[in-house]
């Protein structure tokens, strides 16, 4: 997606420890001019597709998530991060290992939200190892519900996570790959899609 | 709001110790069309007011604000929960007393996002002790912006928050305000507005 990929060369930055900071339109200020045009491309690429729920994960999964649904004309789901020990059996859990922040945390939907009969597309705004989007499939699984594909605005390609996510046999549509970057000289090589 | 006021009494849940259940379309699975309802009526009574930027607070303020800030064609910033000492100086910081968690959380702002000449709306879902909403009051302040308004879903108008912040003297627009509710009876009774 051009105008994606030109705003993260415009906007984004590249640090040191393979991070992207994009905080400026897709993280902590949100363009939400931008997110309708990503919302539409999710549309485009997803047309055809039988879906009847939006899935994303707390925080900056949300906004995007909600922009794309004006789109498909469903309701979203986000997954809460709970670091407290669940005790209720009404919801499905499942492990994740942060890449950015170190450690495991839990992640939970309400088993009311999640069940046989949906069919689910997984939105989120970035992919690098793939921890999260694993977790919200393991969910969807274990709902009974059906996974349509992925969404994701940024995929890290020198990072496991979507040839992870591919090789499990789920559909992903990252509107942006990123190939390569230099934190030295802030250049950001995309994949051609 | 009659179709909020109408949904809440529909699919919302009173609990005991004054909880209020919205998470079939609010907090946890969300009914985008609803959001919609809820953007265009939030930019029908801050219409006139001259509004650059909305700010919300992460988990789920995120989507209201979202959809919100379509009307008001500006983007989106989300302070950042964070429970970890601050210690760059490039970030606004408030604490929260949270009344649904009990203890204190630290809500952050990157200063890049939030500054003079800036004409800040603030969007939640709820409002209850009004913590968090004074939280991003004083985020807002801190960073010489002029804080515009409020405006906050649903507002348990039995506790103190709703008093607190108009007392303030900021201009709250609650789209529904409940005014009791019964946890034996299931009944919910809204402020005449």
């Amino acid at each position: 997606m051009k105008l994606l990929e030109d705003r993260i060369r415009r906007d984004g930055t590249v640090r040191e420890g393979n991070v992207l900071k994009v905080d400026r339109f897709l993280n902590h200020q949100m363009d939400i001019e931008l997110f309708q045009e990503i919302g539409r491309e999710f549309k485009r690429r997803f047309a055809g597709e039988e879906i009847n729920k939006i899935l994303t994960i707390e925080a900056s999964g949300i906004g995007i998530a909600c922009v794309a649904a004006e789109f498909f004309h469903v309701p979203v789901v986000f997954a809460k991060k709970s670091k407290t020990k669940n005790i209720a059996g009404d919801v499905y859990t499942a492990q994740v290992e942060s890449f950015t922040h170190g450690g495991v945390y839990e992640i939970i939907v309400s088993k009311e939200f999640l069940g046989e009969g949906d069919k689910v597309l997984l939105i989120d705004d970035f992919l690098a190892n793939g921890k999260a989007l694993e977790g919200l499939a393991k969910l969807i699984k274990d709902s009974g519900a059906e996974l349509v594909g992925a969404g994701v605005v940024i995929e890290k390609g020198f990072q496991r996570g979507g040839e992870a996510i591919r090789r499990m046999g789920i559909r992903l549509e990252s509107l942006a790959i990123v190939e390569s970057m230099d934190c030295g000289t802030g250049e950001i090589i995309f994949r051609p899609q």
